[in-house]
C-alpha cells in the first residue's frame, strides 16, 4: 500500500463520571487525512484545511507521530500528509487525538501492519505529548479503538473496549471560546472527599454496566459528575442552561466533553439527538459566542480507511 | 405459608477497588434461619446457635427487621425465629447482613410477598443500623440479590446486579481477632488524592466490565485498591503474607473483606480455591491467632428457601 485516505473520529473524553478514565468516539464527526509514500525520506505536511495548524514536522502532531514511527521502523520512505479538519482544535473533542491516532493508524498500514494496536496507541499518545505536553490516553484510545473505551491503567497501559448500545447517539455543542487544557486542569482540586470519590466510582460502575447491558436508563442515571463538572462548568458560558435543555428534551445525561468547552448529551435514538441539537441552538443563538452543533452515532470502529 | 427455613449467605463487601459500592455473596457459607408464625403477635427469638447474639427483639437484627416489617404491614401474627450462625460475627463477612437480609426475605414470604425486593432491602438496611449504627447497603444487597452487586446510589437507592462468571470462586480466611467497623472507618483519610481516585474508578470500571464478559484476567488486573487497603491492612496480622500467598498460588486478586479482618481471594476454578486455602493455612498455622478458612462459589441467588 502506497497511499491511503482515512477518517479519524472526534472523541468525547471523561463522559461525566469517568474523568481521566473513559472516552468514546463519534461516528460522523472527525478528520479526513491522506497519507502518501514519497521517496524523499521526509515527512511533509502538504495540505492543511479547516484549521490553522503548524506545518513543521516536529510541531505538527500527525507529522511528529509519523516521523517517530518511520524512524523506529527504519523505513526507507517518507510520507506526504494531507489533513482536512472537519471541526476546530481547542473544542474538547480530541482534535489533536484525531490527528495523532489517524497518523498512527495510517503509518502502521504503510508499514504493512508492523505494530499492534497498543503500540499504535503509544505512538498516538506521543502525539498528545507534542500537542499538550502529556501522554494522555483517553481521546487517542477512543479514536483508535472506536466505541467506548476505559483506560484501566497507564502502567502498564491497559485499554478495555466497552460495548456500545445500538441506539445510542450524541449531541455536541462546541461554543467557540478558548479553554486551555492547563487551565481546565488547574481549576480542579488536588484532593477530593472520600464520599465524593465513592459516588464517582459507583457511577462509573453503573455506566460500564449500563453499556454492557444496553440499559439506557442506567446509563442515564450514572452520567453524573460530582468531581469535575462543578469546577469546570464555570468556564463554559450557559453550561447549566445547556444541561437543563438536554435533560428537558429527553437526554440520558449531559456533561462536559473532555476539558471543554464542548458540551455533550448522550441520548437514545437519533430523533432525540436532533431535538437536543435544536434545544442547544435555542440556548446559544442569542449569545455573542460562535458555536457549532453536531449530532452523531457512536463510532463502531476507530480510525477507518476511506475509499478514494 | 406458616413456616419457612432459609439460607442467608455470607458476603464480601468492597471487593478491593469498590469501596462502599460493591459486594458479592457466597454460595456455601451463610446462616440457616427458621421463621414460624405464632399467635402471640410477638417476635420471639427461640434459638440462637453458633454465636453469642442478643435475644431482645429490639437488639437482635433479625428480630428488629421482622418487627418493623410486621408492624408496617399491620400483621395479625407474630413470628418465632431460630438462627443457626455458621460463621462468627465480626468477621467482615456480613454476619449482621445475613441476619437482616434473611429476616427481610422470610418475613416478606410470610406476608405473601407484600414487599418489592428494594423494599426488603430497605428493611434489611434498617437491620444494619441496629447492628452498627448506619444503613449500609452493600452486604445486605449482596445477601438479598445474590451474585455481585453495585450500590450505584443511596439517594435514591439504586442496586445494580452484575453477572458472575461461572467459574469464579472465592477463598476466605477469617482471623478471629476483633476489628470494630468504627475503627476501620476512622483509620481512613477523609480526602484522597484525585490521582488515586482516578486509579480506583478505572479499576471499578475494569472489574465491572470483566464480570460482564467473564474476562478473568481483567477481573484480576482490576482487583487493586489504592484507597482503603494501604490503611486497613495494618489492622490485619500477616495481611501481606496472605496476599502474596494468594497471588503466588494463582489468585486473580485478593483483598480485605468489608472492614476486615477476613481476607478474600477471587480465583478461577475450585481447584485453585483449594490451593489458596492451603496457602492461607500455611501463613496462619504457626500464629497464635485462631482462624477459619472457607472456599465457596459465588451465590447465584441471594437468600434462598431451604427444603425442610
Amino acid at each position: 500500500m502506497d497511499q491511503l485516505q482515512i477518517f479519524s473520529p472526534a472523541t468525547v473524553a471523561n463522559v461525566s463520571c469517568g474523568y481521566d478514565a473513559m472516552a468514546f468516539a463519534l461516528e460522523s464527526l472527525g478528520d479526513e487525512m491522506t497519507f502518501r509514500k514519497n521517496d524523499s525520506g521526509q515527512i511533509r505536511i502538504v495540505k492543511i484545511e479547516g484549521a490553522d495548524l503548524p506545518y513543521e514536522p516536529n510541531k505538527n502532531v500527525a507529522a511528529a507521530v509519523a516521523q517517530r514511527m518511520l524512524q523506529d521502523a527504519a523505513a526507507d520512505f517518507g510520507v506526504d500528509i494531507e489533513i482536512v479538519k472537519k471541526y476546530k482544535p481547542g473544542s474538547g473533542l480530541g482534535s489533536s487525538a484525531a490527528s495523532g491516532a489517524g497518523a498512527a493508524f495510517a503509518i502502521n498500514q504503510l508499514l504493512n501492519n508492523r505494530y499492534t494496536k497498543l503500540e499504535q496507541l503509544k505512538y498516538a499518545m506521543f502525539g498528545e505529548e507534542v500537542a499538550c505536553g502529556s501522554q494522555i490516553a483517553d481521546n487517542v484510545a477512543a479514536a483508535l479503538y472506536g466505541g467506548f473505551v476505559l483506560i484501566r491503567s497507564y502502567e502498564p497501559l491497559d485499554i478495555v473496549s466497552i460495548p456500545t448500545p445500538a441506539d445510542l447517539y450524541v449531541t455536541v455543542i462546541h461554543p467557540q471560546i478558548e479553554i486551555k487544557t492547563e487551565d481546565a486542569r488547574n481549576i480542579l482540586p488536588k484532593e477530593i472527599p472520600m464520599r465524593t470519590a465513592v459516588f464517582q466510582w459507583a457511577n462509573v460502575g453503573g455506566l460500564i454496566s449500563g453499556l454492557h447491558t444496553a440499559d439506557y436508563e442506567l446509563i442515564g442515571r450514572s452520567l453524573t459528575d460530582h468531581v469535575v463538572e462543578p469546577y469546570r462548568k464555570k468556564l463554559i458560558p450557559h453550561f447549566d442552561a445547556l444541561k437543563s435543555a438536554a435533560m428537558d428534551h429527553g437526554a440520558l445525561g449531559a456533561g462536559i466533553s473532555g476539558s471543554g468547552p464542548s458540551v455533550f448529551a448522550l441520548v437514545k435514538g437519533e430523533e432525540t439527538a436532533d431535538k437536543i441539537a435544536a434545544a442547544f441552538d435555542k440556548v446559544y443563538k442569542n449569545s455573542e459566542i460562535e458555536y457549532r452543533i453536531y449530532t452523531s452515532g457512536i463510532a463502531k470502529t476507530g480510525v477507518t480507511l476511506r475509499n478514494k
